[in-house]
């Protein structure tokens, strides 16, 4: 028994209910040991591979056989965190149809509303007031996403689909059809000039931690069909600097955000963002994992690597995604 | 000067001012004479086209070389109000990109409002409450179209794009990748039972008035995953028997109801609609029309019918659309 399947998850991440991982794992490897820790007992020699959310820092080093580490989301920042510590293993971060898809509804949502001018409609319901604002069409507002990998991407063509004016900013340049790419430090400045909504999709790593700060901002357009710029976040909390946050909604130089993700989470009740009137928050469920599709992806990747095909979506620990 | 346009606008639709509209055709037509009516002196008999949002009853019977009615919106149901008092020239129904976009950002915008559950996080803001929700992804959600013309189509395909299961019902069965084609007063209640957001985008005509009754909406499906039915009417407020769904939303048979459109327009300020909690009321803007995009299709529609080509998208006075 030495290909046997660890999984180490984190109590704290909200959502996440380690017992119900450990039966859709049970159930994706029916011959296969797996072990919940660390309330299973099991011999770590016999550790082949380790699924894992926020494991305990060095915990993965226990395991002297172990073969691959699988990260059951998309982020991998907070295996990062101490990359010291981390085995000398591939660590394959989780790709899924079901996590992108999910990651597009809310990005659609959070943009159409902006859009939409739908909190117009909801203060003037209050008040019984049938209002008539003008009302431009999708072309007419300029979404830009920061990050196109796979969330970034997907999200950036169903925003096009819906006929959006989407430029996607990036690394490396990026051909996706109908979307002005960005690449690089060089090309952020243009980038931001020209987004109405600033859809932050971006991997946190050491280069890009802190780096929705007041001097990004400032860069986004001004005017544009919505007045002002809005920061849409469902990438992670520590690339936004949360101070320059409020201060660009108090002096105007945003004229919204949608927060999914925060510095601390859960959010603090005494956080400003609350009770901000122009925040809206989420309570960093954009694009929640779904253990019974992760599970069956982890196993078929165990099987393919046992077959000796290569591994998908090995993360890069030079860019740390 | 026998081919001159005549724009005939009700000055009770809202958003639709006339003078924008003269301004726009005349731009798109300047080698014609462009007429404002009541306003603007013209000889009736120079008149060969009309471009008309809901004209006085019979006003269109004034002009005896009258060749072709353009009308100003999707819906023609105001002119079929009176159909005896229509000229017996070919009617034309707007259908414009721009206003197909539009309704596809409409019903795209409040379907995954629901589906996201986005009003338990507007609660739970209020609350200062960091809140887990189960979430389901989009495949789990099963949007029912009524009405597949142009406009229920693309909104269906839209849909479809973002993951959810969709299924349309119309007069005559359609043929659309991924989207089940329910067809007919037989296959009615089968596409209801399977439905748990209804988005109605049928035309109003005299075979359509009311459909939106409690029978109608006894039919959705119980349960699923937003633990009972919704409605979302973008249609006409004619389609809708406004006690029937304030009923079905107090006795539990709907969860929620967006409306963009009301039997009687403004919605008064008396209406039950509007203090609703379980209502969300836009005052009839899901797809506004655009002048500077419709008064150009309308001119191109006059110069190919003047090179003898055929008109598009003329209405058939049997089925009403």
């Amino acid at each position: 028994m030495n290909d046997a399947l660890a999984i180490l998850i984190s109590g704290s991440a909200g959502n996440w209910e380690p017992r119900r991982w450990k039966q859709q794992f049970a159930a994706a490897l029916p011959d296969r040991k797996v072990a919940l820790l660390p309330q299973d007992a099991v011999d770590p020699a016999d550790i082949a591979y380790a699924a894992v959310w926020k494991p305990p820092a060095g915990a993965l080093l226990a395991f002297p056989k172990l073969k691959v580490v699988f990260n059951l989301g998309a982020g991998v920042d907070a295996l990062f965190a101490k990359p010291e510590l981390l085995p000398k293993v591939p660590i394959v971060r989780a790709v899924s149809g079901d996590l992108t898809g999910r990651m597009g509804e809310y990005v659609l949502l959070h943009v159409l509303w902006y859009h939409r001018q739908q909190s117009l409609f909801d203060d003037a319901q209050k008040r019984r007031e049938w209002i008539a604002p003008d009302q431009w069409a999708a072309p007419a507002l300029r979404v830009g996403v920061m990050g196109l990998g796979t969330l970034g991407r997907d999200a950036a063509i169903k925003l096009k689909t819906v006929g959006f004016d989407v430029a996607g900013w990036s690394r490396s340049r990026k051909d996706i059809a109908g979307i002005r790419s960005f690449a690089g430090e060089s090309e952020l400045p243009d980038f931001l000039a020209r987004t109405d909504i600033l859809v932050v999709l971006v991997p946190l790593t050491k280069d890009t931690r802190g780096i929705v700060n007041r001097k990004l901002l400032s860069g986004l357009a001004r005017g544009g069909v919505l007045g002002g710029p809005v920061l849409i976040n469902a990438g992670r909390g520590g690339l936004q600097v949360e101070a320059d946050i409020l201060g660009a909604l108090d002096d105007g130089t945003l004229i919204g955000a949608t927060l999914d993700v925060f510095n601390t989470e859960p959010l603090p009740p005494n956080s400003a963002f609350w009770t901000h009137p122009k925040v809206r928050i989420t309570p960093h469920n954009a694009a929640d994992s779904d253990p019974a599709m992760l599970s069956r992806d982890v196993a078929e990747q165990i099987l393919a690597f046992e077959r000796g095909e290569p591994l998908r979506h090995v993360v890069n620990a030079g860019t740390e995604y």
